[in-house]
């Protein structure tokens, strides 16, 4: 893709903005209360490596930092600025802001349209008027830019994670914002750039989401919003993002009570459901209906191929497991056909018997199958021309048995490196992705250690490039989103 | 309810299986290994009050308890046996069993109708047959009867709890039984029976189903089943249960895939979708689709009321989460109105701003609102007439940032104890049920503290008898069950 000079130019402006090497924050108490020191100690926490000044009207200290009066008496270059003042300083600050050369800000301050009173309205066109005069503006009403590259993050945030991924996140909500850090964090999803950018007076989805189509840092966008500002320009932006990266939306406030909610929240308004599905459909865009779906999606995406998935293995123990997730398949358009007998067979051969039954699913019938036996079972399911893409599904925390049983630790009685290890060797050595499902019904305050040992289990299969997730229905789900996507996108491709 | 003296004397047999005070274990080998040691140890380490008489054709020893060869050379009565011998020694073991005057047996031995073949479908054929003259048999290919009250566990089920409670469980698969038992366990299901049958030779849906209609013990009635023998026997049956309580239906196999599973799963036949769908909706039995759903069912049956709910007031922090609500409620047909003015006035008042909104949603703006705030905003949403149910969402995790900032430690952080107390206040004073909802995005190996607080904190409001969902989504879709179950059987009632 040839970039034009003024494409360089923009790029170049928000990467100050995304990876500033000196920032300010406005409104920083030297009593360590309220937003301001939040963002400073957040900033701090996270491991930000550029320069933080801070700026209180009153002057002092805080953390042994020089509390600056404006921006304007800071010497430094600043390239980034934080403002958290009440809302109807916050004009006085952008002006300021904009004198110093600052490429950017977020105000983290509410107070503005989402009052649905004139005062507040006309402050945020006050903010979009100063903005405008070359100073971009993320909020107000939001909780800003989380980067993991730069260390970036948003309120409060201190312990997000500092390793990067190749998935965006656009939010109108700021809360959606920080959830989705902290589910990405722990379900292995890794993020190039998370702005919440609240109100929208100026930086907003349609101009981000063109941004972020660019981004070489970004392979998966995905959004939460409550309503555009300009469905038109949104959807043709969206056109031509989803023409090179898949883009997942959710979109709040499609009911009735939803979209009342909606403008109390972040004043936008939310649009009819018909329009908005329709819009999101012809634009092969990837409409989720909540937030663990919308993580989900993010992690299926980033770890495996985008391709089309129809026949699918399901490989684990207990037979209803293996039918319950024969059900979940068809609601969303995948198969879980019947294995080539030969394989079937030699797959039956090494599955404890009686009990198990290698047809597809394969039910290995009892929950402690050891992993070279499950390898054996998926390697030979890969062989099967019918089968795209294998889950394997493990109740692990029947091993607290195992482990009562042998005396040991539920850790110590679970071999899960050893089966991440042969998962990952059968991913490498056939090229058809593997999902690991484990759910855990047994969440007591005497389960503790079984939580530990499926943290740990997540982490090893991760590690692998092997996706997990917690339930069947979320796995296949997944799977959908990422066949649809691409199977749409070919055809866009030929068009 | 009159009994005739029939079905009194069935329940005294019935009885004596699910509460038996002797019981023989068949099959237990002296070294230990397999299915017949394993039930033992299981019994013993739940607690089962009874008296426990291990058999095997070989004699010798186990635990320090003789060996009996023969059902038939205990002195005692028994009641109840648990037989785990090969398949085709079953039929010998059934036949001492019947000598014995035992009311009743389980089979966990697997190789029978499930295999396919016709030695396997011949043998099911002769247990049934022996089973007709006087011996009740549970399974084969089963995990048997757990019962709290009595202490009889499912294989494994050594952990299962003792605590009785009201919800009844009737399994064709043993996985889902345990699954469920261990699910109920720490999500405040509490079960007077649980039925993992299996093939289903001899005692089976429609029969069970009518006991546990009857049944003193039992308030719901859950079910899962991957086919029924008899349709129109289990139709009036389903019916006639559903006049006096409600029976939840979790029907595995119903796609093309699944229905193959079935059958080298438990041997049925699971029919076609449309059919199963209009027999379930005609006999007003509540239809899920997961094992999730199933017990999230399961506890909104046991602790709300059995009414109709429409109109639904969401309090907690955070914009976005109350969105969400408003557009998965419309997906379940249930509305979050507007709140009277006055009563949102004064809401409002104690909220803190800006950023908070009291229309319903109720946004408390941030995650950390005290409780006696919540419980304000509580009582006064109750007195609004629109609202008939509440839900309080509330983001545990994020009192670890405060627990950071204080110096303590998550659980000193969380007021979980108060909350809860004022929640089953509200729930006292108003009549009018509130579900907590407990989202934890924060699963990672460095947050076990979290997870550890919020598990105390489900059990602290589940002593004040307020149910306890992990998602908006999950609670709203068993309110939806509960009111469209109430709403049904009203209108049964009056024809």
């Amino acid at each position: 893709m040839v970039m034009t000079a003024e494409e360089r130019q923009y790029d170049e402006m928000m990467d100050r903005i995304f990876h500033p090497r000196h920032i300010a924050v406005v409104g920083v108490s030297s009593q360590g209360v309220g937003f301001g020191s939040g963002i400073v100690r957040a900033l701090i926490n996270i491991g930000f490596e550029g320069s933080i000044h801070c700026v209180n009207f009153r002057g002092g200290e805080f953390l042994g930092m020089k509390l600056y009066r404006s921006v304007t008496e800071i010497h430094h270059t600043i390239d980034f600025a934080v403002i958290t003042t009440p809302a109807e300083t916050v004009p006085a600050v952008l002006e300021e802001c904009l004198q110093k050369g600052i490429a950017g800000v977020e105000v983290l301050s509410a107070g503005f349209s989402e009052l649905g009173t004139p005062e507040g309205v006309a402050l945020e066109e006050e903010v979009r008027r100063i903005a405008r005069r070359g100073v971009r503006v993320v909020g107000p009403n939001c909780f800003g830019i989380y980067c993991p590259r730069s260390g970036l993050t948003l309120l409060p945030g201190p312990d997000l994670s500092r390793k990067p991924g190749s998935v965006a996140f656009l939010s109108q909500s700021g809360g959606m914002a920080i959830d989705l850090g902290h589910l990405g964090k722990w379900m292995g999803v890794g993020f190039s750039k998370v702005v919440s950018f609240g109100n929208g007076a100026d930086l907003r989805e349609t101009e981000l989401l063109d941004y972020l189509a660019r981004d070489r840092e970004t392979a998966t966008i995905a959004m939460y919003t409550e309503g555009v500002e300009d469905g038109p320009s949104f959807l043709a932006a969206l056109r031509r993002a989803t023409a090179v990266k898949p883009v997942i939306l959710y979109k709040g406030g499609l009911s009735d009570a939803g979209s009342r909610a909606v403008t109390s929240h972040t004043a936008s308004m939310s649009g009819s459901r018909a329009i908005w599905e329709s819009l999101v459909r012809q634009a092969n865009a990837v409409q989720v209906t909540s937030l663990p779906e919308l993580v989900q999606t993010c992690l299926a995406f980033s770890m495996i191929p985008h391709r089309e998935y129809h026949g699918i293995s399901v490989v684990g123990g207990g037979g209803a497991l293996g039918i319950t997730a024969c059900d979940a398949a068809e609601r969303y358009g995948l198969a879980i056909p019947p294995l080539d007998e030969a394989i079937s067979r030699s797959i039956l051969d090494v599955l404890p018997k009686p009990g198990s039954s290698a047809k597809n699913p394969v039910d290995a019938a009892n929950p402690h199958v050891p992993p070279p036996i499950l390898k054996k079972a998926l390697m030979e399911a890969a062989r099967d021309p019918a089968i795209d893409l294998q889950i394997l599904i493990q109740l692990l925390y029947h091993y607290a048995y195992a482990a009562g049983f042998l005396g040991m630790s539920v850790e110590e009685a679970t071999p899960f490196e050893e089966l991440a290890e042969a998962v990952g060797d059968v991913v490498r050595e056939t090229g058809k992705p593997v999902l690991l499902v484990i759910p855990n019904n047994k969440q007591g305050l005497d389960a503790l250690d079984v939580e530990e040992t499926r943290r740990k289990t997540r982490q090893a299969f991760l590690e692998q490039g092997v996706p997990v997730f917690d339930e069947m229905e979320d796995a296949l789900r997944a799977v959908r989103h990422v066949s649809s996507y691409s199977a749409r996108k070919k055809e866009v491709d030929r068009e």
